[in-house]
């Protein structure tokens, strides 16, 4: 079958399309996957220009949807012809986070989806949301899961309250639409006045564009009457942290997503601590998040923004595209 | 009446003991309180040193302990000759925080408690735990429901769970004796092997010597097994909390409670997402918090570490004692 | 001013206008309202109906919205001209639950809302969404607050959730409809056609006669795979209990509202304990919640139904109207 | 090896040692227990009578406890030598409950551990409290994660909190010894005054015996200064339910555990929803929760109360003595 692969040091020119045997039969608990969609995350993104060092070789992608083909012994929860997606921490099933690696995520620590065929747990996938394409199902494994988590699952977020999400990226632009749908407002920021109109006409209620508007912070405040916003989608890290804090309410949440913007820099402890304020870590979900996610997915109320999709063949192209930084929402990849 | 107050612009010299007229009986909803101990907090320092600006002739301290003299019309909840306890923040009654500054707070932006007399609603205050001293009783109201707050209310700790307090200041101190009655274990840190020495008679399981051992950190990780802490009272700030950060456990907990290093710094954003874990802002609690604590404390099972106690005209000596550093626990006022 | 009493014993037909002394300038801490509406609630007719026994004289119902005209020294949340809506527990600003009963309840154990003027706390209020008229927003006090409660407060209701509503009163619409808004999935239940057509307009997903499917526990397990649903809003009380237990999920949760069909009865604990479901008992809820709700309904996304408008001095045919049955929503009444 | 099984239809006579051939070699992610201890539980007390009818030749127990002897392949949490404990529903690993059935619970659905050896994945089991022996093990799996779940999972039982505990059975033993070691009041009762005696030698502040005070429901409210308790660990069912809520605290906390006295019974509902108080459906708990606590008790602070103990061959005897009712906490088996 046809695969993509890493090869050593990494770099976008050193993926390479491959041929590896079939994968066989599912032993017990196993199923055999026919994939046919990833989509693009600044996790791979690491792992595929070598900054996150993964093993000679590695098949890249965390996320990977498409299609049941065999189940193995004691398989009860899904049969041939389901549609499914992969999680991205398979081992974490359910609770409370129990892991701080990738060595156990696809695409990084182990093999990931950028292949025609994989034989995997059937816990290590959930079924897609009915009705989504392959595409647009692959979207909720990283981006899709780590927006819910964010907003539903450590926010609690309920109708009436305020979001704040940085930049037009996959995870931001989900968290807007998840937030409109509980009926929650939203403030958005971009650079790009095309992409905030974009961001409006999604639901955005309020948008910022941060190179005019240096201080955003202050503005959200002004937005909101003085008081801050109830949650913030922090997917910049340290660069954008200071004013998110300055943004936030008394009592707050501001859900630590990003590093986009460096691993580590200058905080505001003090004012965090005045704020009264939660600064929550979080990477992506368990399993039975994304089962609940995908259940609400079902309604087709909400489908994910795909800005562009590629062939697999093409995917360093994909990652170039990323690079350029010009997409909203998410890029896909389809074979 | 006899009053202490801080004159402009502040210093612990500027602290000066006048006379003031008798504020007179309590209105609707009011108590007269004899006030009889205080004790000392960083917040205090502040106000007394002119570090946070205060109004001129301000009477500092935000810990009051005394007994009710009398209870103005429709006040059910007291009686004269109960003894009682301030709020920290008086118009925080119970619920999530709403406030995050000190305009209101008790010896900062209004009067507090370093007088003979003193009336307020019946709300500013709640009862004192059965058997304690009105010093004792002083050091419920800023470190004692701090360490109550952090670990029991926004913590939920739980047997079994870890906990690490950085040194031996009053809310660390009460953190440990709380941690202990609840059947956690607890690692403790200090500059100094004597202080540790009495910490591990109080019950501490683990002592490390922060001066001895730069990376203490490191050193949590190692004394719980690779695993980490669940819950960090971080009283120092941006100094301490990269270490508090390594110390943590994936899914774990850090109370934001201090700013004895600064008010801001550089923190590594990206390992605190990595563990996934919540730093959580807090400044003192709710009066509810305070009732549930009090009504903890009615056992006697625990009591408060009192260093030294000073007379009311000793205030400013009680401050140059703190600032030595040489004290373990809290220090009082009494008269 | 005109006010409407209730003579002992009660009874419809010993509601009464009379006259009263108009109250006056707002205290310390209060504020004077101009009374323009209130809503029917079950709590209002057994005060009006003398089945809950109340003071001789008393004035009914515990909604009340309209104008403040006055505001007493130290108030500075409202000013005259705000449109104001009552709170059902004057006393229970935020937090936990602390009251069991309606002593301080007004149109119960305080005068209501039945007349012209009232000066009260300003605690006692909270501004009315932007844009609801005074009937709208009188609705909010009791059937929409217990709404928002069992599903926001207690159940942290999240899209994909699935709801189930007994009958289409006033609290059970305004569940349907915050349901919906929230992105959950609604099945509804009703004796008539005709009333389970009007919830299916407003959303409903699926709906059941019960006179027609005595079963509807089982009913409601099919509709949903077998799984069950995520939320009850239990309006019935123990007629419905039974059914209402089967059809919860396993790790459901079950908004005890209602004592439509009596005080106590058979239920059956062990299907209860097996599905490890959580009753939650509640009466309406706390100012804070009130708070949020009024700042969600801003939004304009979610107006309450109202069947019927009756004047002031109708009140008594409004109870008749009520007892008949033949409403969908909320009953108002406005003068 | 030698095992017990229960021959249909069940019944204490139809208990009966066999011999059955040795279970061979774990396979991939399962481990060989050699099984050293058990413990009593209504459940199994069920299943050995019959009346919770199981497969014919069903080996019985839920609580197992032993010792690895050899791990399959990719099995890196125990090693040969460790102690270990039986998991009472081996599928349920993590988060809210998935369960509401025991198709999977060894002793009912599958074969329990009253045998000497058994071979089970090895997520089916979670290390044993260090310094426990086999005995005091066995009693985590059904009653020890019982009560602690009650209490500290869903409870989130604090220090000043108060417990009522119903009887002095192995679930109420352990709930009071558990909240004694957080800092809580236990009320707990029961018909025996010497059992009240032995109880109080075990921390329990206060004891009714029910027999002499049949309302003891208003005797807690007496002994709680009118407030009522803030849990109530609920194992008798609807004979007892009437009274717990009763002595329930307004916005308190019942654990139903109990089917004692029977599957449904008459329930004050309009009391429960009075006091907004929480119903809380439980059973037992989920692995995560079963290592939270074996973690606990690694401190030893806690011992579980054995009030006797049985060779494996007087099964039928253990459970003769269970049904005497004299035990005072949990009848282990051992061998």
């Amino acid at each position: 079958m046809r695969v993509m692969v890493v090869q050593a040091p990494g770099g976008l020119d050193r993926l390479e399309m491959v041929e590896r045997p079939d994968p066989g039969q599912p032993g017990k608990g196993e199923i055999r996957v026919a994939l046919h969609a990833s989509s693009l995350n600044y996790h791979d993104y690491g792992v595929a220009t070598g900054r996150a060092r993964a093993a000679d070789g590695r098949i890249p992608m965390a996320d990977g949807a498409g299609v049941v083909e065999a189940v193995g012994e004691g398989v009860t929860e899904f049969a041939p012809g389901d549609h499914v997606v992969s999680c991205f921490f398979p081992d974490w099933q359910a609770g409370p986070p129990t892991v701080a690696d990738f060595s156990r995520t696809p695409g990084d620590g182990i093999d990931g989806f950028a292949r025609e065929h994989a034989i995997l747990p059937a816990t290590a996938f959930t079924r897609a949301p009915r009705g989504f394409s392959h595409v647009e199902a692959a979207t909720i494994t990283t981006a899709g899961l780590t927006a819910w988590r964010a907003l539903v699952v450590d926010g609690a977020l309920k109708p009436g309250d305020t979001v704040l999400a940085l930049g037009t990226g996959g995870v931001s632009i989900l968290a807007l639409q998840l937030a409109k749908m509980i009926g929650a407002r939203v403030i958005i920021t971009s650079s790009s006045d095309e992409k905030l109109e974009r961001a409006r006409a999604l639901g955005a209620d309020e948008t910022i564009n941060y190179r005019q508007t240096a201080n955003w912070g202050a503005r959200v405040r002004e937005l909101t009457g003085g008081r801050g916003v109830d949650h913030v989608v922090e997917v910049g890290g340290p660069g954008t942290l200071p004013q998110s804090i300055e943004a936030v309410r008394v009592g707050g949440h501001i859900s630590l997503i990003g590093v986009l913007t460096g691993r580590g820099g200058e905080i505001p402890t003090a004012l965090l601590m005045a704020k009264q304020a939660r600064l929550q870590g979080l990477i992506v979900g368990s399993r039975r998040d994304q089962q609940d996610f995908v259940r609400t997915l079902d309604g087709g109320a909400l489908r994910p923004v795909i800005d562009r999709v590629f062939p697999l063949e093409g995917l360093a192209d994909a990652f170039r595209y990323e690079e350029g930084g010009s997409h909203f929402g998410k890029i896909g990849v389809e074979w």
